[in-house]
C-alpha cells in the first residue's frame, strides 16, 4: 500500500508541497519492500526527505515545484545518495535473495 | 522520550544556540529508535552535530539562527551526510525488522 | 535473460528515451548474478537509473540522447557511484564466492 | 580516561600544535567507548586526525590556530568524513546496544 | 594469471584501446585475489572501468591515450573510489585473513 | 617490521620518489596490525597509493616532491579516503576487540 503511493510520487528532486505538509506523519513505517525495484524507489524517496529535511522553506524550494537539477553533476550526486540509501534497503531486505528464483 | 524532543527540533541544518550551549550534556544515549522513521530522524540530528562540532563559532553559524542553504548541491550533500548515518542507525537496530509485520 | 539484456544496454551516462518509456515496467526484479561481471553491469545500470530518476524529463536529458561527459571529475564522480551499487550487489550474490573455483 | 581527554579536546578542525606535537605518542588505543557519544567525539577526534596526517605543517595549519571554515560546503564535507568514521566505531561497539535499556 | 595481467596494466585513470576493444569479453572472472596487493590493484582496475563504461568515446578519452589528471582534487577523487572498491574486494577475500601469519 | 617502516614514512600525500620506485614490490602483505593506531596509519598508506597508481607521472608528482595540499577541501577529501580505508582495515582486525581491555 504505501509502496504504491511511493511509485506514484513521480521523480521530483523533491516532495511536493503537499507531500511535505504531510510531513509529521508517519512516511516510513519499514524498510522491507517486495522487490528490489520497489527498494530503489524507497531509496529515491529517502534520499528527497534528506533534501527537504535539510531546506524545508517551501518558498526557497519553489513552493513546492520540484527542483530539476540540469547540471549532470548534480544529477551523478543525487544518484550516489541513492545509491547510500539503497545499500541500506538491500541489506534491511537480506538482498531479495528468497525472490531471486521466482523471477 | 529523547526521541520525541528530535522530533520537534526542526529542519535547520544546525542545531539552535540553544541546543548547541546543552552541547556539553548528554545527547546521544543511544541509536535504538522505536521505527524506521525515527532513525531518520536520529540521522538528521547526527549530520547536523558533524557540521556544528567542526564549526562551534556561534558568530560565524550566525548566532543560532540556521543556515538555510540556497545551493542545491549544499543540499543534496547534506542528504548524503544523511544517508551516511541512515545506514549506521538502520544496523544498529536491525533493519526494524521485527516491525517490519506490525504495520 | 534479463542480464543479457543489460549487457547490451551500451554505456551512455543515462538510459535511452526507449529504456526509459518501458520504466514504468519491472527493470529490477533481482540482484543476483551469474558473474562478477554481470553484477558490475548491473550497478553501471543502477546508477544511471538513479541519474534518470532524478532527472525524468527528457528535454534536458536530451530527448534520449545520452549524455555523454567530458569532465574527467563527472567521470570519476560516476564511477564512484558504480562502486557503491556494486559492493551492494557483491553482497548481495555473497561476493560470488562459490564461483571462485569454477573459473 | 582517554575517552576524558578527547572530549575535552575542543571542537577545531585540526589538532593543535600541542596534541600535535604528541602525535608520535599513542593517541588511539581502542575504538571501545562507554557511549555512542564518546564514540561520535571520537569519530571527530579521527576525522581531525586524517586532516593533519596530510597536512602535517604546523605553518600552513596556522601554527596550530584551528582551521575554523567558515565555508557551508566545507562543513557539510567534514560531517561527511566524521559520519564514515562513525559507522565504523559504531559496528567495533556492536552499537552500544548492550546500553540501549539502561538509558 | 588474470591478476597477473593486471598487475602489468600499469597506472592510467582508463584503459588503453587495446584493452577497451577487449570490453566485451570477459575482464572480471572473481574478485578472489592471492595478496592484499593484488587486490588493491584489482580495485584500481574497477574504478577505471567504471570511468570507462561511463565515456566509452574513444575519441573523447583521447583514443586510447590515458587520461592523466594533474588536478590533486581529481587524483584524490579517483583514490576514493578506489578505496570504496578495495573495501568491497577485502570483504569478499575475507580479509585475507588465513594469509596474516605467513608474511 | 611492515608496520615500523610505515609509521616511519612521513605524512606527505603522496609516497617519495624512492618509495614509488619500490613500487613494483610487495608493499601490502596484510591488512592485520597491532592497533587501531597502526590500521589508521595503513589507510593512510592506502590513500596515498590510490593517489599515486592514478598518477604515476613523477614530473607531475614533483619528482617524489610531497603535494602539500594548502586548501581545505582538498585535506577534507583526502581525510575521507582515509576514513574509507580506516573502516575496511578495522572490520579486518575485527575492530581489535580483543585489546580493548589490554589498554
Amino acid at each position: 500500500m504505501m509502496m504504491k503511493s511511493i511509485r506514484m510520487a513521480g521523480f521530483a528532486l523533491v516532495l511536493s508541497a503537499a507531500s511535505y505538509a504531510e510531513g509529521q506523519e508517519a512516511w516510513l513505517p519499514s524498510l522491507i519492500t517486495q522487490t528490489p525495484q520497489e527498494g530503489f524507489e524507497l531509496a529515491v524517496t529517502l534520499a528527497r526527505r534528506g533534501v527537504s529535511t535539510t531546506q524545508p522553506d517551501r518558498d526557497v524550494l519553489g513552493a513546492g515545484r520540484p527542483i530539476y537539477s540540469h547540471d549532470p553533476d548534480s544529477l551523478i550526486a543525487a544518484s550516489q545518495v541513492i545509491a547510500i540509501h539503497f545499500g541500506t534497503i538491500a541489506a534491511a531486505n537480506d538482498y531479495w535473495r528468497d525472490r531471486a528464483d521466482e523471477e
